[in-house]
């Protein structure tokens, strides 16, 4: 039986380690450092070949440092001879660059793909993609985790009344992930409908459904700038809402997000360390959550699968 | 006959801007910026359907962001139906992780010719790489262009007497680039021996051939931290050398390098434009010669193939 071996890059140390303990193994020994002219430089200390390895680093901020690491490892893995190199990347980079919104764009997300593959990935694990159309960028296997139940047990721990709320999606393209929310939380659903009356006119911020006197949960995947949550949380205050929560997989929190947030009606904002908070984003209303648990599943649950079919190869 | 358009990334505008001047061409309109997160945002401004495109990006300093802009704009042009898409990096960043010089290392020098193909990359123009079995690495065409006589006409503008001077490899791996500029030069050659008499014990710098009282040009494919070249150069005065000067195709010239230069025998540092220097590093001893006219001559020629054999496709 192969062994299984987890490694962890620069981006998300503190979850990998807390995955590592979960699954009940120390994390591999390697060095991720930088020559002076600024190339990475990897070195794996410990025997790999023939394990089943899963490199964790998620693509966050500085995204193309993180994914650079990411596919130096693989080479070098790979050149070591591990038997499967397994990607848990918990927060995959450049998934809104998806399409060709307009003429000569890049789809760099399927780039990132053809990158992880070239590299000698086999297999792919990760959380809430942008679009779950990414899973079909892949020809090596891609296992997608939702985020949902862990945002969904928070707030049901905090025992509110089932009655008094709602789940809000902030623009018609998160309707499905609302209403996943909802179902858990046995509540009914609210949309924000921008629309825009004429151009060069502000939007005009519509909300359908009844969210009079209720508490608000806004659901995002990824909340990055800001501006569509807080937004979002001031219109639903303004037209009656009585407290407004707001929760996401994906916490990139650019630029003014962090001033955004403290300035809004948002009560708290819960994440999942998918992307790691630096400090100056550890304010009082943003509460993390851990996806240790739901990835350190997933990770047994390939590692049995694979150890299975080698069985049979 | 398809059209000729040559864009440029961050890492070298001003030479880019020269050999479109050079090629008699205007520099091709893209914008290349960052989106709030750090994630590169990369449109092509004009039609390429059907041309022969040429992009100039260098892989120095910031080494990740850079080749991560030329991936993803190779990617647009190639979504963009571009008929060719020609690579120019005067500097590959990362050659000099050429081979497993330990256990479990990347080889990301191949990485990287494997990341540029599966971009979209049909051919890849450079300058002096590190080893030319680099291009070994590459299943596209590759068309490897060599600094020295830049260099070489650069001293022989300046006169010296010929029996004066000599060229002088910093190490043996060198010789075959001295050898090259002496040729052009007319003049002997000279190499530094490195040897380590006991382990622990500060290596001692021998000199094989004739320096006393000569005018001394050392000559290197990078100059990094410059630790190297200095110490060759403070070798050779003490050995009786009458001047040093040095010459490199690729100025690096990270973390201490200006300061050893200052602070060293070297009278002139002659380098190339394949790597703009920063403001910090335009110092008195630096002469920066363009790579320009070498390049505009190679897409011409590259060019002008490609048309012809589209007569017999
Ligand atoms: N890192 C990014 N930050 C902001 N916008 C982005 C980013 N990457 C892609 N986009 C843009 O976001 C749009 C896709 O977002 P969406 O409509 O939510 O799927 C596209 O038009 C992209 O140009
Ligand atoms: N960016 C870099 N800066 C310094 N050393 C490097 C760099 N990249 C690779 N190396 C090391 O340099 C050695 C190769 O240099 P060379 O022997 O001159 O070909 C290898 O052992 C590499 O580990």
């Amino acid at each position: 039986n192969s062994k299984l071996k987890i490694f962890s890059l620069n981006s998300n140390y503190h979850l990998a380690k807390e995955i590592a303990d979960e699954v009940g193994v120390e994390l591999g020994k390697s060095s991720v450092k930088r020559f002076s002219d600024g190339e990475i430089q990897i070195n794996i200390e410990e025997s790999i070949r023939g394990c089943d390895v899963f490199v964790i680093q998620s693509t966050c901020q500085p995204v193309n440092e993180n994914l650079m690491e990411l596919l130096i490892m693989v080479d070098a893995l790979k050149r070591a001879s591990a038997k499967t190199i397994n990607i848990v990347m918990p927060y995959y980079g450049y998934a809104r660059q998806d399409r060709k919104a307009r003429a000569r764009e890049p789809i760099t997300a399927k780039l990132v793909a053809n990158l992880l593959e070239t590299a000698g990935a086999t297999r792919v694990i990760t959380l809430d993609l942008h679009a779950p159309q990414i899973q079909g960028f892949f020809d090596i296997l891609i296992d997608h985790l939702m985020g949902v139940p862990i945002l969904a047990d928070y707030f049901e721990e905090r025992g509110f009344n089932t009655e008094d709320l709602v789940i809000v999606s902030p623009d018609h393209g998160g309707v499905t992930r609302a209403r996943k929310l909802a179902e858990r939380l046995k509540a009914p659903i609210a949309i924000i409908d921008k629309r825009r009356p004429k151009p060069n006119v502000a939007e005009v911020m519509n909300i359908v459904g009844n969210i009079d006197g209720k508490i608000a949960i806004l659901i995002d995947d990824i909340i990055d700038t800001a501006g569509t949550i807080t937004l979002a949380a001031n219109a639903l205050v303004e037209n009656g809402a009585k407290e407004v929560f707001a929760c996401c997989t994906h916490p990139v929190l650019s630029g003014p997000a962090i001033e955004r947030i403290e300035n809004s009606n948002i009560k708290e904002l819960v994440v999942t360390n998918s992307i790691p908070l630096g400090e100056e984003k550890m304010i009082g209303k943003v509460k993390s959550l851990s996806v240790a648990p739901l990835i350190s599943e997933a990770i047994i649950r390939i590692y049995e699968q694979q150890s299975v079919s080698t069985l049979f190869d």
